[in-house]
């Protein structure tokens, strides 16, 4: 049995990166302060881990029950909420529970609404189980439903009581789903930390293979670094959180044009990682020479760097104008203007848009 | 013109109570910071005010549009909530608009949950039109929506930029309404103000007559009443704020169990009232004589104080044991143990709430 835990203190819940979390009652005890726990969570899910999380609290004091929902991001809408909200008020549930969000990125940002608004709030925990969930949606209190018109359109900030990390759920994840969640882990290094670009530059491979070092600095490195700009931006208030967004612009357009799903969200982040980059090269924002490192980058990690062939560029530019970072109807975006570097590009003109997305057809 | 305007900062959003809106076009220049303003409302109150609101508008940068919404309690729910963030997302509203709540305390609460989750937050005014959403909803950031199981069972706690009271709206009110609206004041009294209690005793024909200065001090008594309590507890994590639901949980019981709308809410919680004050006389917490000063000025303010024919007691109970002040399973009520003065009472026996309701058929 390993003892594997690692705490980060660095915003006011905890966050927790362990492993074998079968041996880890302990942990569960100090962070859960009800005696009713819902774990929500989904189909695929259920089948690997629900059953044995609940033994988990066998012989506790601690009531465990679940909600199962659809797989997927194309069930992440408010009728979903509205289901889960009905079953815990049908089971008569006060405010004095806590939802366990156990799964990917769409069951953390699902979980957490209903945590925001059933009651006007009860408290939540992450377990996710995805790379993508791991080092990025668990963490940062941003939660929240799609609507056709728009990806996460419809949400709140909402502070987990704490996020629990384990690194074993990643030996289930299917390829396809552990590469999208590199998507998020390059975008950290470009936006934010060169020498840790560099550091990905020398590892992919090994993180392919979820060696066990590789992924444990990868993981607590993402952390670390989402945790430092969320403690000091939390609502987004200054550009700072902003940044976050680099690449999601486009990803959001490709994820709302193809209907949720059929895109992964780190496949549509890294094709938007991949237009932005170009947008700066265009701009001479960033050098072509780091431009290509990122590509390079990016297909090592099996991520694709073209859109769908069926959307044009005029599909993007409709769905950017309706985009949260923009003020008074002008498209802004994050820009890398070296690796490790990047800015808020402010009202930036169509044809550039339109030329970069053509470029990488 | 009259100047008269009262700013009341005991929180970190002004509360205003003026007379005559539509001369005070400075309040809003001072109190909006965004270009865009979108009033919600409902249909009966867009014949009384919305183009006189607009006119305000007339001739500044402001630009105004508006959603009109069905009138009535039965419509708070959230379905509406998705139709009104639909438009908002069809006319590609950035993050940089203000929601103008322009009715009852329906409106508000609707207006204020749509700004709480759309695109996770925007800014909101609340313009109370009724008398009971002037003292008691507008103020304190409780907003949300009903649910088929329970009332105000989805919703956030979410500060409006401030809150514009109009006492001349008060004129055109339906007096059913406007009884309505004082068992809100009178619940203040018996909780929190004896002296207060027994100014109302004094005053109550001068008030239902809409007396000016009779009606400017209860309205302005009642905001700072509920802001101190608001200051203190906003989000009712320690009782203070709790007792603000005096009343209030046969009421939910009412209004759920009679499909929204069918009693005004004022009416319910004056039901509410009487038979929480007549438990406490059962449980010899209040005396027969201090009760029935209770139940005869919630009379003199045209209030009801039996329930529905149809409810037996039964249907209450039901009810409350999804409250949410209820812990463990437990029935929670808050009753008055002298005028001015309640307490929590912790985990009530069925028998008497049983014995209170049969004396109030």
């Amino acid at each position: 049995m390993t003892k594997y835990c690692i705490t980060i203190n660095d915003v006011n819940y905890p966050v927790k990166i362990i492993k074998n979390l079968y041996h880890k009652i302990n942990i569960f005890k100090q962070l859960i302060s009800t005696k009713q726990i819902i774990i929500i969570t989904n189909k695929t899910i259920k089948t690997f881990y629900l059953k044995t999380i609940k033994n988990i609290f066998k012989n506790t004091v601690i009531k465990i029950d679940s909600i199962i929902i659809p797989d997927g991001e194309k069930y992440k809408n408010l009728s979903i909420i509205n289901n889960i909200i009905t079953k815990l008020l049908k089971k008569k549930y006060t405010k004095n529970i806590t939802l366990l969000a156990l799964g990917g990125g769409v069951i953390g940002d699902i979980t957490g609404f209903v945590a925001s608004i059933y009651k006007r709030g009860v408290q939540f925990i992450q377990v996710p189980t995805t790379l993508l969930s791991q080092v990025d949606s668990s963490i940062g209190g941003k939660v929240g439903v799609n609507h056709i018109l728009g990806k996460n359109m419809i949400g709140t900030f909402y502070k987990p009581t704490s996020v629990i990390i384990n690194l074993d759920f990643l030996k289930t994840l299917p390829k396809r789903e552990l590469y999208s969640g590199f998507a998020e882990v390059i975008k950290y290094s470009i936006i934010l930390d060169k020498a840790f670009f560099n550091w990905l530059e020398n590892n992919i491979n090994l993180l392919l293979q979820l060696n066990k070092e590789a992924i444990e600095y990868c993981v607590y490195k993402c952390c670390k670094l989402k945790l430092k700009i969320v403690s000091i931006d939390e609502k987004e208030k200054k550009s700072l959180r902003t940044l976050l967004n680099f690449g999601h612009t486009f990803g959001h357009a490709i994820e709302t044009y193809m209907c949720y799903g059929t895109w992964l969200h780190g496949e549509a982040i890294s094709v938007g990682i991949a237009i932005a980059t170009k947008i700066s090269e265009l701009k001479k924002q960033i050098t072509s020479k780091e431009a290509n490192r990122i590509i390079t980058l990016l297909k090592q990690a099996h991520l694709p760097i073209k859109g769908p062939f069926e959307m044009k560029p005029n599909h993007y530019i409709t769905y950017m104008i309706n985009d949260k970072k923009n003020i008074n109807n002008k498209i802004n975006l994050i820009l890398p203007i070296s690796i490790g570097k990047s800015i808020i590009y402010q009202n930036i003109d169509i044809k550039t848009i339109t030329l970069a997305i053509s470029y990488l057809k």
